[in-house]
C-alpha cells in the first residue's frame, strides 16, 4: 500500500510513520521537510503536491495550525489563520485528493479533543476540530469507489510537555494510543468515524 | 430585556420573534429587511450594525448560508462561501458582539443536524455545523461578565417542505420544538450547550 503522511516528521507523525513504514511504502511530506513539500493552506501547492505524489492508497494528515489566544481580543484575521490552515487545508486535501486516490483508498484527518473538551485560549481550535469532525461525517457518505475518510481527535499527548500548562488536569494520552488510531483509520475498514483519543 | 434577532423574518426566525416579542424588546435584523440590516459575511457591516443597535441583552442568529452540492465536484471556492457566511459570520457576531453585549447577556447561534446526521450534498453544512458547535463549546468558557453562548442545531423543519427530498426518511421537526430551543437559550441560564432538535 502507498501511504502519504503529511507532517511525517512531527511529534505524532514520526510515530505514525514508523508504525506504517514497516509494511508499506510511505511517502513523507511536510511543509519544509520530507520526500515532498506541501503548503496545505494553498490550493495550488496541494494540486502540485498530488501531481508529484501520483496515485496513492491512503493519505494521513497530521498537520494543521490553529490560532491559540484569548477570545476577548480575538479578531477575524486571527480566527481565519486557523480556518485557512487546519480547516481549509485538510478539506482541500480531500476535495482535490479525491481525484487522485485509488479505489478503496482512504483519508485520515486530524481534529482534536478541544471540540468537546475546551480549554482557555482554545476557541479557534475548538471550532476547527468540530469542523473537521463534521466534514468527515458529511464527506464519508459521498466519497466514491469505496474511498473512506476518518478523523483522529487526540488530546494533549505525552510527548508535548510544553502544552501541559494549557491543559490543566488533563491526563496526557500515550503516543501508542494516538498512533494506533491513525493506523486503524488507514488500514482498517471504517469510514465517517472520529477516533477520540482523550 | 433587549433581544436582537438576526434572520427575524425567516422561516424559523418569525416564530422565534413572535415568541420573544411578547415580553421583550425585540430588534429585528436581516440582510435586507427588519429594523436594521447586516451582512454577516462582512466584518465592517457587523461593526456598523452593533454600533447602530447599541447595548443589548441577547443576540439570536438564525441566519447563515452554506454550500449545498456534490462533494465530487466541490471546490475550495464553493466551500469558502459557506465558511465566510454561516461560520465566520456567526463567529464574528460573537468576536465583535462580546464588546457590546450587556453583562449576563447571551449569544445564540444556529448550527444544524448535519454535523452528526449527514445527507448527500451536505458535506459543507456538516462542516459548518460542527464548527459552530465547537465554537460555542470553546467560547463559553472564556466569555466574561457572565455572558453565555449556545447553539441550536435544528433538523429539517416542518415548514420547509422544499428541503424534504434532501432529507429522506427524516421526520421533520416541529416549529414549536425549534422555537423553544432558541427561547431556552436566550432566556435560560445554560451556556456552552448545543440544543439538538432532531
Amino acid at each position: 500500500m502507498k501511504i502519504i503522511i503529511i507532517g511525517a516528521t512531527g511529534t505524532i507523525g514520526k510515530h505514525v510513520t514508523a508504525a506504517l513504514e514497516k509494511e508499506h511504502e510511505v511517502l513523507k511530506a511536510g511543509s519544509k521537510s520530507g520526500d515532498l513539500q506541501v503548503d496545505i493552506s494553498s490550493v495550488e501547492s496541494i494540486e502540485n503536491f498530488y501531481k508529484a505524489a501520483g496515485k496513492f492508497d491512503a493519505l494521513v494528515c497530521i498537520s494543521g495550525d490553529g490560532h491559540f489566544g484569548p477570545l476577548a481580543s480575538m479578531k477575524d484575521a486571527d480566527f481565519r489563520t486557523g480556518v485557512n490552515n487546519k480547516l481549509m487545508g485538510q478539506v482541500n486535501l480531500v476535495l482535490i485528493g479525491q481525484h487522485y486516490v485509488n479505489p478503496k483508498g482512504s483519508f485520515t484527518l486530524t481534529s482534536g479533543s478541544l471540540a468537546e473538551d475546551p480549554v482557555i485560549l482554545g476557541a479557534n481550535l475548538s471550532t476547527l476540530n468540530g469542523a473537521i469532525n463534521g466534514f468527515v461525517t458529511g464527506a464519508a457518505i459521498e466519497l466514491e469507489n469505496g474511498v473512506r475518510i476518518n478523523a483522529v481527535a487526540p488530546g494533549v499527548v505525552e510527548e508535548s510537555p510544553a502544552y501541559f500548562p494549557y491543559f490543566p488536569g488533563q491526563i496526557p494520552v500515550t503516543m501508542y494510543r494516538v498512533t494506533q488510531a491513525y493506523v486503524k483509520s488507514a488500514l482498517g475498514g471504517q469510514t465517517g468515524q472520529v477516533y477520540k483519543v482523550f
